[in-house]
């Protein structure tokens, strides 16, 4: 089986990323390539604005053109800034074409919420409702038959991977949670700006955006829903001075009285992720580091018990299971392809 | 006013970094440089170690000599492994030298605490006993009257200098501390183990010694001497991908029903710390970055109230301000010469 | 088709490399893995060694058992050190394996050099007569039916590669060739010195081995076969704070009278590489980068004619195109598939 | 001694690193701040720009105002682009001041060549002709009386040095030079421009302006006033992915029947150079490294003989013997104090 797969906005860092996946799929042919289609833009050769495509893919990018994604796609991805996914995604529904989208737009549920975060009210309130939210791990049934997938954030991936399987025992206090996430330069992109310089970024390290950062909601959302009541997590990111990867270090205090049903966490991470492809739980008092996800799709885990407080580490590459990887890995599930194929 | 110093432990890198800082410094006469005496260490001219300091300082190090120490030093720093200080204070002491000990061996008020996290009993209680520990913005005035100056380790300093403040008027539920701490690698000293080589570190970020790092106990004594009671934080340091620096992420609880005295917790520190030449307050909302600090004997410390919870981000460099740096700043202290005299 | 392959050296970093790319290869089965044989090393699963193996390759590594691969490998690849290969070469093909040596063993056709260079006596002269230098772009012909492959190191795969096309058609005054190399660190492989160490690498940058490094002898014999007369090349390494890629910086002087039959040496070097799939040449004016080739086998090339002097600049991944991709692509010839099976 | 000084161009990258110096200069007072002076630009406090000098350093940074420096500085640098120096010096001189020019505009004599490399005419021949250039080790004579000083450029700096020695005494093909010069991105000072930012440079290495620097003729002019003939060098700048240094490589041949009077090169630069404080040359055999030097205004020098070829590495700082400290060096000497005032 091959799917004829067009993106939206690769000429940026998230589409750079998900070509160089695509082109090593055994399922996927690359179609069509479009930009942003901001005004300005004019075509280019894909390898001309990355050379590292020469002599692999030489298509040209250009403008979004509806005839020739109507007959050429079947699936597109928009590899987009956030504000600017929701223009494309109706237009693309209504040709029948399943969207994959990489952005924030249609993740939080509550348009109001996502306002506050993303200073835009949002244009496309029909979609946003039937969109499915594509971590696999929790949500694969609904996955398989989705139209529109909003595929997760880095920070929410490693957050919710790393906490759901005490929330699903109902053994946290859900008061108490601490997220304290680390994550390397990519996660921004590829933005012009004073402080993604080489001479800012070279041997710093420091928080931003502390407890105020726009994937607070897309957790909160996720895990209030696992535990069925209404999560506030403290969540703050710091920038490490790596290209990519993700760590999330999480706090969180027991709730009161509550009991382990197996023998210890890393049990319950086991038994909880057994038939996870992409998930690996570290022995118990190991914890895992971004070496070892850098350029994959797994997620790997490390939790220990200190009675009171229990700490979770997870590792991600933000590229790939926080971003482009997991979009395949979702096209995957939507296509009744093996979950792992293009990604081992 | 010249005081004439020895190194002991010269050849390792507190020794370097010490060297460094005193040959800049208007009031110091490095008058001999000493190994640790361990046997195979022949004699070796400094400079042949650190070809960066040819035509600086050339002199020779070999084992530790007290006859020519009783005659050419006033003050003998200990820039020695842990468990190895304790073997040499005693006796420099019985000269009449001061000494300013850089390692742990005389940090922890309680010998069965030592032994637990350093897997040796200690040699020297007696002088533990009267060892002054050299934090010079909580402890200035015994300072200046110190023969044996226990100089604090990189993390606590950083915690610790983070904490104050707010313990200080009881504003601490102080089961809730959590100390995320990031350091660079200089940390590890140049330890020639397969972890830190290049290939291990650049690119990656891991935790270690997840919530059993040897410096919890220094961190906890001092803090329940500050709060008046017990504490026992969670502390979990990480290893960054730089050189130098650490950033310590801290969070807690309000103690229920605390009360600030003044309009904010930024005020606080700010008047907390007022009259301290290296403690740098960030405004509101302005957390510190490792940049800042580097090379520096500074501590920067942003700190912001979010209802229930505190956050307080501390940066220093882990060689200087959390090592090196305050040694010197604590000998400026028992000299009575200006505290920032060749720091600054 | 699957070919079977065993790996001997499979823990090293060359071993790590070459699984992670024979775990892409549709026509390839790992079947057996190996460590160097040496007293002390008990057997291991690869996973423990490399935690990124995890769920994708959990076989055993034990000593080399030669049952075992005459029964299990059709193909063996050497991952081992310079001065080893040669004691497991010759017992693999009387078993009539095929086998691909990463080492510099069979590399340098005159056993004296090998010995001035590598410090020791070749074992197996025999065998080194009749091994192929397996650089694909210059003696593909013969590699199609090599039993023992000599699979280039990763300095002379750039110099040679940079040089062919000028030395084919005697542009060149082959007393004046100079070869300024700069190589990520990981050419050393993770040798435990202390000049390896992070806190050593980070921030520096130094020549090594001036113009006495032993793959000075390797460049010499390729280049002189190529120009049919003694070349020996000025060649000085140096080592890049980065983990992968090589780039050469090739000057040379054209020779008295000579003339280029084609507009320009960028066109000599397309006509000359223009069947190639790896080789990437960059319009005139424009020179290669290190991030264009890391973990791809490509070899980017620049060069520009500036009168009496050349410039020659090439970019590869010194683990890949310089060592274990190499390799692969060697493989895929011996086997008839398509060159590029695996790598792209 | 004190003398008071005005920085104009403080708030760039050079400014920033002659603050640094200078506030540890014992015979230095900083009186006054200035920017460009470009269009638009505020009045601004240092220490809000680089939040490093808070505590440290609180002067405000305005607009040039003539007749505050007239009164308050004796000396003033310029720390500014190049084409905007040329601008401020010929005021400042008229004002009796002296000036040390950090920027490019006063070093190249012939105002053609100026042009052709900075693409501007020069606006100031009047005062271009009596500028002196300030490398202490070949013009201290010279410096010691200059009103407007020309402080020279990095690259310049590091292969000027490196080759005086030879050339002094007539050992050199001048035909066979070739500068292989690599350098850390702070030579860029801090352009925000995509080339410059983390996620390009970290990981990477390349060539750039290929034998088309414009620091390629300041070398020339100085080298060929050496050799008494023209010299004209190729010259290959890189940029390594590390903040600060330069390592030049510098490869010549010897002229033809050229002979040393001293037993070896090594004897012939420790002879050159042997009344420098700030020149190192390293035994035989041994090279420089850039961590050496890095934060000094060293330049360390490497050189052997390899008969028909001669090759020389030197390293510097490119921010402190390639800009800012090399102009407190010159300072030093125009106001008679001890050469390494400050600088040690």
């Amino acid at each position: 089986m091959i799917i004829n797969v067009g993106i939206i906005g690769a000429t940026g860092h998230t589409g750079e990323v998900l070509i160089e996946l695509l082109l090593g799929h055994p399922n996927v042919k690359i179609t069509r390539l479009y930009n942003s289609g901001k005004s300005g833009q004019g075509a280019c050769v894909i390898s001309d604005v990355f050379p590292k495509f020469k002599k692999r893919l030489d298509l040209v990018c250009i403008k979004p053109d509806w005839a020739q994604i109507k007959k050429d796609c079947d699936l597109v991805f928009l590899a987009l800034p956030h504000t600017i996914s929701m223009k494309f995604a109706p237009k693309l529904l209504s040709l029948g074409k399943r969207v994959v989208d990489l952005s924030a737009d249609y993740r939080i549920k509550n348009p109001t919420i996502y306002e506050e975060f993303y200073k835009i009210s949002h244009q496309d309130k029909a979609n946003l409702k039937e969109a499915i939210y594509g971590l696999p791990e929790l949500n694969r049934a609904k996955i398989k038959t989705a139209k529109l997938l909003a595929n997760p954030g880095c920070y929410p991936t490693s957050a919710i991977l790393g906490l759901a399987p005490l929330l699903a025992v109902n053994l946290v206090d859900t008061d108490s949670i601490i997220i304290d996430a680390k994550s390397g330069v990519s996660g921004a992109g590829k933005k012009l700006e004073k402080e993604y310089l080489f001479s800012e970024i070279q041997g710093d390290f420091r928080a931003y955006k502390v407890n105020v950062h726009q994937h607070s909601p897309e957790i909160n959302q996720t895990l209030s829903k696992l535990a069925g009541k209404k999560i506030s997590v403290v969540f703050v990111p710091h920038l490490l001075p790596i290209e990519r990867g993700i760590l999330a270090t999480i706090y969180l205090k027991k709730a009161p009285g509550a009991k382990l049903k197996v023998g210890s966490v890393v049990e319950l991470y086991k038994k909880f992720y057994k038939n996870e492809p992409f998930i690996r739980i570290k022995p118990d008092g190991i914890f895992p580091r971004i070496k070892d996800v850098v350029k994959t799709n797994f997620c790997d885990i490390g939790v220990k018990d200190f009675g009171k407080t229990i700490i979770v580490i997870c590792a991600i590459d933000n590229l790939l299971k926080g971003a482009s990887a997991q979009a395949v890995q979702n096209m995957n599930i939507m296509y009744k392809l093996p979950e792992t194929a293009g990604l081992l």
